[in-house]
Protein backbone atom coordinates (compact mmCIF):
# COMPACT_ATOMS: atom_id res chain seq x y z
CA UNK A 1 0.00 0.00 0.00
CA UNK A 2 1.48 3.77 -1.00
CA UNK A 3 3.02 5.46 1.51
CA UNK A 4 0.84 7.75 3.36
CA UNK A 5 -1.74 5.72 3.60
CA UNK A 6 -3.87 5.03 6.70
CA UNK A 7 -3.89 1.36 8.23
CA UNK A 8 -6.38 0.80 10.60
CA UNK A 9 -6.04 -2.45 12.37
CA UNK A 10 -8.55 -4.11 14.76
CA UNK A 11 -6.79 -7.13 16.84
CA UNK A 12 -8.04 -9.61 19.17
CA UNK A 13 -6.36 -10.84 21.58
CA UNK A 14 -6.25 -14.42 22.87
CA UNK A 15 -6.63 -15.20 26.01
CA UNK A 16 -8.41 -17.88 28.12
CA UNK A 17 -12.24 -18.29 27.60
CA UNK A 18 -11.62 -15.82 24.40
CA UNK A 19 -13.81 -16.84 20.83
CA UNK A 20 -13.49 -15.89 17.68
CA UNK A 21 -15.86 -17.07 14.80
CA UNK A 22 -13.67 -16.40 11.95
CA UNK A 23 -16.31 -17.74 9.26
CA UNK A 24 -18.61 -15.27 10.48
CA UNK A 25 -15.84 -12.31 10.32
CA UNK A 26 -14.30 -13.35 7.20
CA UNK A 27 -18.10 -13.68 5.02
CA UNK A 28 -20.68 -11.25 6.85
CA UNK A 29 -18.50 -8.50 8.85
CA UNK A 30 -15.83 -7.53 6.72
CA UNK A 31 -17.88 -7.40 4.16
CA UNK A 32 -21.08 -5.53 6.08
CA UNK A 33 -17.88 -3.02 6.81
CA UNK A 34 -16.74 -2.59 2.96
CA UNK A 35 -20.63 -2.19 2.30
CA UNK A 36 -21.08 0.51 5.35
CA UNK A 37 -17.50 2.60 4.20
CA UNK A 38 -18.19 2.18 0.56
CA UNK A 39 -15.42 3.72 -1.54
CA UNK A 40 -13.59 5.12 1.28
CA UNK A 41 -12.05 1.68 1.93
CA UNK A 42 -9.12 1.26 -0.47
CA UNK A 43 -8.49 -1.90 0.62
CA UNK A 44 -8.91 -4.65 3.80
CA UNK A 45 -6.91 -7.60 5.03
CA UNK A 46 -7.85 -10.72 7.26
CA UNK A 47 -5.57 -12.87 9.27
CA UNK A 48 -6.21 -15.79 11.61
CA UNK A 49 -3.60 -16.16 14.56
CA UNK A 50 -1.50 -19.25 14.38
CA UNK A 51 1.53 -18.51 16.73
CA UNK A 52 3.64 -16.26 18.91
CA UNK A 53 7.77 -15.87 18.03
CA UNK A 54 8.75 -18.70 20.73
CA UNK A 55 8.13 -21.91 19.36
CA UNK A 56 5.21 -23.65 19.88
CA UNK A 57 3.61 -20.52 21.75
CA UNK A 58 -0.18 -19.69 21.09
CA UNK A 59 -0.83 -17.05 19.32
CA UNK A 60 -1.12 -13.19 21.15
CA UNK A 61 -3.84 -12.25 18.88
CA UNK A 62 -7.05 -14.81 17.52
CA UNK A 63 -7.53 -12.38 14.75
CA UNK A 64 -6.17 -9.48 13.41
CA UNK A 65 -8.18 -7.36 10.58
CA UNK A 66 -6.80 -4.06 8.62
CA UNK A 67 -8.68 -0.99 6.20
CA UNK A 68 -6.89 0.99 4.49
CA UNK A 69 -7.95 4.76 3.88
CA UNK A 70 -6.39 6.98 1.27
CA UNK A 71 -6.06 10.14 4.37
CA UNK A 72 -7.55 10.17 8.27
CA UNK A 73 -10.13 12.79 7.48
CA UNK A 74 -11.83 9.63 4.54
CA UNK A 75 -11.59 7.21 7.83
CA UNK A 76 -13.14 9.95 10.06
CA UNK A 77 -15.52 10.82 7.82
CA UNK A 78 -16.74 7.38 6.74
CA UNK A 79 -15.82 5.35 10.10
CA UNK A 80 -17.55 7.87 12.40
CA UNK A 81 -21.37 7.64 11.18
CA UNK A 82 -21.21 3.65 10.81
CA UNK A 83 -18.95 3.14 14.20
CA UNK A 84 -22.07 1.98 16.36
CA UNK A 85 -23.22 -0.39 13.90
CA UNK A 86 -20.02 -2.23 13.08
CA UNK A 87 -19.46 -2.45 16.92
CA UNK A 88 -22.71 -3.76 17.44
CA UNK A 89 -21.98 -6.60 14.96
CA UNK A 90 -19.00 -7.43 17.19
CA UNK A 91 -20.90 -10.38 19.79
CA UNK A 92 -21.90 -12.00 16.75
CA UNK A 93 -18.82 -13.45 16.05
CA UNK A 94 -16.62 -12.71 18.89
CA UNK A 95 -16.72 -12.46 22.75
CA UNK A 96 -12.94 -10.29 22.59
CA UNK A 97 -12.66 -6.45 23.13
CA UNK A 98 -9.89 -5.63 20.40
CA UNK A 99 -7.28 -2.68 20.24
CA UNK A 100 -7.80 -0.59 17.60
CA UNK A 101 -4.43 0.91 15.91
CA UNK A 102 -4.27 3.69 13.67
CA UNK A 103 -1.30 3.91 11.50
CA UNK A 104 0.32 5.59 8.78
CA UNK A 105 2.01 3.06 6.35
CA UNK A 106 5.73 3.81 5.64
CA UNK A 107 6.36 0.78 3.40
CA UNK B 1 -1.48 -11.11 -0.69
CA UNK B 2 -2.77 -14.31 -1.31
CA UNK B 3 -4.95 -16.43 1.07
CA UNK B 4 -2.48 -18.67 2.92
CA UNK B 5 0.54 -16.50 2.96
CA UNK B 6 2.47 -16.88 5.96
CA UNK B 7 2.58 -12.85 7.71
CA UNK B 8 4.75 -12.40 10.66
CA UNK B 9 3.96 -9.39 12.35
CA UNK B 10 6.18 -7.88 15.04
CA UNK B 11 4.33 -4.91 17.28
CA UNK B 12 5.96 -2.67 19.16
CA UNK B 13 3.75 -1.55 21.94
CA UNK B 14 4.21 1.90 23.35
CA UNK B 15 4.53 2.90 26.79
CA UNK B 16 5.88 5.64 29.45
CA UNK B 17 9.75 5.82 28.27
CA UNK B 18 9.40 3.95 25.39
CA UNK B 19 11.87 5.06 22.44
CA UNK B 20 11.48 4.13 18.52
CA UNK B 21 13.75 5.17 16.14
CA UNK B 22 11.51 4.88 12.58
CA UNK B 23 14.56 6.15 10.19
CA UNK B 24 16.96 3.80 10.90
CA UNK B 25 14.09 0.75 11.20
CA UNK B 26 12.88 1.81 8.06
CA UNK B 27 16.26 2.19 6.15
CA UNK B 28 18.60 -0.15 7.84
CA UNK B 29 16.56 -2.77 10.19
CA UNK B 30 14.20 -3.53 7.56
CA UNK B 31 16.55 -3.46 4.22
CA UNK B 32 18.78 -5.50 6.47
CA UNK B 33 16.03 -8.14 7.23
CA UNK B 34 15.64 -8.54 3.54
CA UNK B 35 19.05 -8.84 2.63
CA UNK B 36 19.68 -12.29 5.26
CA UNK B 37 16.35 -13.73 4.45
CA UNK B 38 16.56 -12.65 0.70
CA UNK B 39 13.94 -14.48 -1.50
CA UNK B 40 12.09 -16.07 1.11
CA UNK B 41 10.27 -12.94 1.89
CA UNK B 42 7.60 -11.89 -0.42
CA UNK B 43 6.42 -8.88 0.73
CA UNK B 44 6.82 -6.61 3.69
CA UNK B 45 5.30 -3.67 5.13
CA UNK B 46 6.18 -0.66 7.69
CA UNK B 47 3.52 1.27 9.93
CA UNK B 48 3.83 4.33 12.23
CA UNK B 49 1.19 4.44 14.94
CA UNK B 50 -0.71 7.66 15.05
CA UNK B 51 -3.31 6.72 17.27
CA UNK B 52 -5.81 4.28 19.23
CA UNK B 53 -9.64 3.91 19.07
CA UNK B 54 -10.86 7.03 21.16
CA UNK B 55 -10.49 10.21 19.45
CA UNK B 56 -7.29 11.52 20.99
CA UNK B 57 -5.61 8.43 22.40
CA UNK B 58 -2.09 7.23 21.90
CA UNK B 59 -1.72 4.80 19.74
CA UNK B 60 -0.78 1.18 21.46
CA UNK B 61 2.30 0.60 19.22
CA UNK B 62 4.58 2.97 17.94
CA UNK B 63 5.11 0.66 15.22
CA UNK B 64 4.59 -2.44 13.59
CA UNK B 65 6.36 -4.44 10.86
CA UNK B 66 5.25 -7.13 8.39
CA UNK B 67 7.07 -9.68 6.66
CA UNK B 68 5.31 -12.36 4.07
CA UNK B 69 6.32 -15.82 3.42
CA UNK B 70 4.80 -18.45 0.93
CA UNK B 71 4.37 -20.98 3.45
CA UNK B 72 5.64 -21.76 7.43
CA UNK B 73 8.46 -23.44 6.26
CA UNK B 74 10.31 -20.91 4.46
CA UNK B 75 9.59 -18.72 7.16
CA UNK B 76 11.26 -21.08 9.59
CA UNK B 77 14.16 -22.40 7.95
CA UNK B 78 15.28 -18.64 6.43
CA UNK B 79 14.44 -16.71 10.10
CA UNK B 80 15.71 -19.41 11.88
CA UNK B 81 19.43 -19.19 11.01
CA UNK B 82 19.37 -15.39 11.20
CA UNK B 83 17.20 -14.83 14.58
CA UNK B 84 20.10 -13.94 17.01
CA UNK B 85 21.35 -11.59 13.35
CA UNK B 86 18.32 -9.59 13.43
CA UNK B 87 17.57 -9.53 17.18
CA UNK B 88 20.84 -8.20 18.13
CA UNK B 89 19.94 -4.94 16.32
CA UNK B 90 16.90 -4.23 18.06
CA UNK B 91 18.59 -2.25 20.74
CA UNK B 92 19.88 0.23 17.76
CA UNK B 93 16.57 1.92 17.54
CA UNK B 94 14.07 0.64 20.30
CA UNK B 95 13.98 -0.03 23.52
CA UNK B 96 10.62 -1.93 23.43
CA UNK B 97 10.59 -5.86 23.66
CA UNK B 98 8.60 -6.41 20.59
CA UNK B 99 5.02 -9.07 20.29
CA UNK B 100 5.70 -11.23 17.66
CA UNK B 101 2.74 -12.83 15.81
CA UNK B 102 2.53 -15.82 13.31
CA UNK B 103 -1.08 -15.30 10.98
CA UNK B 104 -2.43 -17.00 8.35
CA UNK B 105 -3.50 -14.84 5.57
CA UNK B 106 -7.21 -14.89 5.24
CA UNK B 107 -7.93 -11.87 3.17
Amino acid sequence: MKKGTIKVSVLYPSGEGKTFDMDYYSNKHVPMVGDLLGNAVIGATVENGLGGGAPGSEAPFLAMGNLYFKNIETFESSFGPNAETIMSDLPNFTNIEPIIQISEVMI
